[in-house]
Formats: C-alpha cells, sequence, structure tokens
C-alpha cells in the first residue's frame, strides 16, 4: 500500500501467533476490518500471514481515530475471545510514522 | 517478538511485493540481517511473506541506530539490485513506536 497521504500519521503494528482453532476468526477479522474502513482518519491496512504467524499494519491519520476504532471493536471482538481461542501470543504496537519512502516499477 | 526495552523506540517497516526473481535474494536477506544484528541499538526483527507479499519489521533504539544500519547495508546489497530484480514495489516507513501492549498464553 503506498499511502495517499504524507508523514506524520499513526501504525498499528500487530503482530501475532495463533493458535490451531480459528472457529469465528475469519468472521471476526472481517468484521474489524469493516470497522477499520467505516472510521473516519483510516489510511489503509495490510496484512499477511504464514503458518499461524501474522503481520498486521493498520494506518491512521491520529491517535483519535486508533480509539475510535479501539472502542468500536471491543464491543463486538470482545478482546478476551481472542486471546483465549485464536492466539497464543501477540503484541500491538502504536507508532508515529514520521517519514516514508516508496519505491514503484 | 516481544521488546526487551519499553517505549519509546523505533521500528522500520518495510513492505513489499516481489518478482519472480530470486537470484540473490536469499544471500542479500541474510546478510542484512547479521547486518542488523551487529548493529548497536538493535532490538529485533519479524517478517512474515506469503506468496510474493511481505511484511518486515525491525525494532531499534533511536534513529542513529536506523541510519548506521541503512548504511552499512547500502554498500553490500546496493538498493538498485533489489530494486530492478527482486522487487515489484515496496515502500519503508520509519516509526516511533509509543506504546506497546502484549498479550501470551
Amino acid at each position: 500500500m503506498t499511502s495517499k497521504i504524507s508523514p506524520p500519521y499513526y501504525a498499528v503494528i500487530f503482530t501475532s501467533v495463533r493458535t490451531d482453532n480459528d472457529q469465528g476468526y475469519d468472521r471476526a477479522a472481517e468484521h474489524m476490518m469493516t470497522l477499520a474502513r467505516d472510521q473516519s482518519g483510516y489510511i489503509g491496512f495490510e496484512s499477511v500471514s504464514d503458518e499461524g504467524i501474522g503481520i498486521s499494519v493498520s494506518y491512521w491519520k491520529d491517535l483519535a481515530s486508533i480509539r475510535a476504532w479501539k472502542q468500536a471493536a471491543d464491543h463486538i471482538t470482545a478482546q478476551k475471545t481472542g486471546q483465549d481461542k485464536w492466539y497464543k501470543s501477540y503484541t500491538t504496537r502504536i507508532a508515529k510514522v514520521e517519514r516514508e519512502y516508496s519505491f514503484e516499477k
């Protein structure tokens, strides 16, 4: 994804190790994405996973947008559900993107 | 990866789309990793790729460490080589991690 806006903006870096249990996961993940897209301040989303290891990065205009997304998301995918069922471990990082440079063929 | 140090610290978020040409790629990628680990200020590295789409995040104590890594890396894996051969597109983002929270089973 190439951003449409210039730094500074924010990134939520979510790295995770999944369990074998994916019951309800796809639906919840899709819902999280929809909630993100509906949020003002949402810029974009990138996600890759392979063999249970995942890195997802969502991009946001400011911290207020991230907070609003988190609040909306907490109501649906209760954080606890994910912890118990889907993840062995995860880390969420909130980071301010200060610079970016892109290459495209 | 759970960080051993607390925010603030820095993340380099590298997202890429690869070509079919992987000639010399593995060796260069490994070399980049070794250079990172040897750098003072290096905290850690996470990378996932699937079907040519990759997200790699390296973590650093400060911007000076990132600059030193970039300079060391530029000598070996000339940026141009990667652009021409290995990547259709990529974006590098330098971001300051302001908060993090982790879950582990």
